[in-house]
């Protein structure tokens, strides 16, 4: 950000942000990124997953980008988020195999692990989320193999729109 | 890392990271990490949370120290990681205060959210993990708080190496 902290004796980097997005004193890479969200009706993140959530450089997008003031306020947030109306997805390619997550316990949990970054995040924005697109055993997988995984996500491109977004609440998730 | 890739052929992160490790060809940042850790009986990882995680550059630290062949391998994970023996725990400040995440209704979720942290990356590591230290409202909080919120967590560690490891498998935090 430029200019001067608008407190410069307690530094608190939330408040310091927002009020520099008010003020439009934020990065010009961070303005772009957020003008391409702003546009976006659709905002599919594609990543391979790294302990079970989005890599450090996407969560860095994400600290910086989904600022408040930009994506969400107090209040302002989850079904009044700014970014409502707008739709979100999260592809993600995982080393490991369907059956290697099954074996060790977590497939079954795998939406637990989303959980956070589909509902703290997105839903906390006010996206609509769609269903994951998980590509699984990209590490083992053949050419042939991996051609399959790209016609299948092609495939499901082509009917989008046409797709109902998840609930991504605690008690469905949960079963509460 | 240094050196020619394992595979230069199909570049695969995860592999090429595992086979560095075996041949001591990681980075000295990370060597020098990774021996802190190994040093280590209880490792605290003190943060702010940012979407309710760890921030981007905490992330990164867990992508690139804890890799497999230093902190797990496949088998070698959960109760067998190669961390087993060593205790972590999240001590981690949040902007909003306790009575704000009750509002929003993410209070009794706060453990949902910590899930992939102490589950998916610790416990996979095999540490044990201790309850997190959550201090609220730091953003909302007088000097006067402050100076109370660091007494307690002080107060706190005097007893730590008698604390008892709080489970954190699916069917305790989700009561399955």
């Amino acid at each position: 950000m430029a200019g001067a902290l608008s407190n410069p004796e307690v530094f608190r980097y939330g408040i310091e942000i927002y009020e520099a997005y008010k003020k439009t004193a934020l990065p010009s890479d961070i303005l772009e990124e957020q003008r391409k969200v702003k546009e976006a009706d659709l905002v599919i993140f594609q990543f391979p997953l790294y302990w079970f959530s989005v890599p450090a450089i996407l969560k860095g997008w994400m600290d910086r980008v989904l600022c408040q003031g930009f994506a969400f306020d107090i209040p302002g947030f989850y079904d009044s988020g700014f970014l409502k109306g707008k739709l979100a997805l999260l592809s993600l390619t995982t080393g490991g195999t369907a059956e290697m997550y099954t074996k060790t316990g977590d497939s079954g949990d795998f939406r637990y692990f989303l959980w956070p970054l589909q509902h703290g995040i997105l839903h906390f924005c006010g996206f609509k989320v769609l269903a994951p697109q998980i590509s699984f055993g990209i590490d083992f997988s053949s050419e042939e193999e991996r051609k399959v995984i790209v016609e299948s996500w092609a495939q499901r491109l082509k009917s989008i729109w046409k797709e109902e977004p998840i609930h991504c609440t605690p008690p469905w998730y949960f079963q509460e």
